[in-house]
């Protein structure tokens, strides 16, 4: 016996170690979870992953993923068409979807200005920001990129593009997350939020 | 825009949550990960799941998973069939393997004794061990289960089964991990390295 299992089980779990955040060990559990599991859920697991490389595109408009393009967000009627936040991926429009305070449209860039991973602006989904916003109907842009170095990049590289074009630009609050220790917050995060204080 | 995904989207982080290991937020990169990767390396993870439900089965001899049953280790004559090695699960045959120490037979019990979860002697593989003993071929039954409460009683309970039979039955040796430090042992631990010194 080889130190590798039969066939069909080692290319499983050597399938499974390839996806983020899933070590051999974890493969090899979920690997014996499915093999023990009844078929309809094996089954359904199997579907989804085919199911969402098929079905699942990108909107024209904003970029986010979606089954029908232009997308649900973008067609929606209830939603302010005069306001767009800028986001790196799909993941983060849920985010913001989450906190149930923005009411606005969306545009995806599909990532963050990154040198070290030749990543440049024309990599990103800019060309299609600027077109959304040549017909004037959007006043504000909301810059929501990760508070980090490939973020802030991104968020002064936008902000002087958009500045030229004369909207309203605007970005997320730089401070102390609710519910942690002032103790605890790093010299940057406290330096923003004192630079950022308002009147109680 | 619901709290939730597209269709597919949803769907997929819905499946990948259910494996264990994965919460919802591993489950959404996982989903991404899928989304962006290419159609070839979605169609292997789909096909992977699929064909282990139908190829892996069990052996009829020593209940390990396998693709051919008997297994290739029930079948392999180079291999010392007057030892067996009962363990618990399938992959604990294969962290034997990787000893490189052992050349005898296994023998999958599929769980360990566990009065709270209700998984009593007549749930494990048993019966089919105490056949395999009864043509005199085997000599020895290393009990190798997981040195927990649920392994210690099933050893307990093979142990007086097997004598009754007149086999040499033998077990792991506790003691401190290699590479750790004696004062980081538990009682227990260093109790049974103790108790179980052999000379230098």
């Amino acid at each position: 016996m080889a130190l590798a299992y039969d066939g069909a089980i080692q290319r499983l779990i050597d399938a499974f170690s390839k996806l983020p955040g899933i070590g051999p060990k974890g493969a090899q559990r979920i690997a014996f979870y499915i093999l023990g599991s009844d078929e309809r859920e094996a089954a359904d697991l199997a579907d989804a992953i085919t199911e969402v490389k098929a079905k699942v595109k990108f909107c024209e408009v904003c970029g986010n993923v979606c089954e029908a393009s232009p997308c649900p967000v973008c067609l929606d009627p209830r939603r302010d068409h005069s306001i767009i936040c800028v986001v790196e991926e799909p993941k983060d429009v849920m985010s913001i979807e989450r906190t149930r305070e923005y009411h606005g449209l969306y545009h995806v860039l599909g990532g963050a200005i990154n040198p070290m991973a030749n990543v440049g602006p024309n990599d990103l989904n800019i060309a299609k920001l600027l077109e959304r916003l040549g017909d004037g109907s959007v006043t504000e842009v909301i810059l929501a990129l990760d508070p980090n170095i490939e973020g802030e990049a991104t968020t002064t590289y936008l902000s002087r593009l958009l500045s030229q074009v004369g909207i309203k630009v605007t970005r997320l609050a730089s401070g102390l997350p609710v519910g942690s220790d002032l103790e605890y917050a790093d010299e940057i995060t406290l330096g923003r939020a004192l630079s950022g204080r308002r009147e109680a």
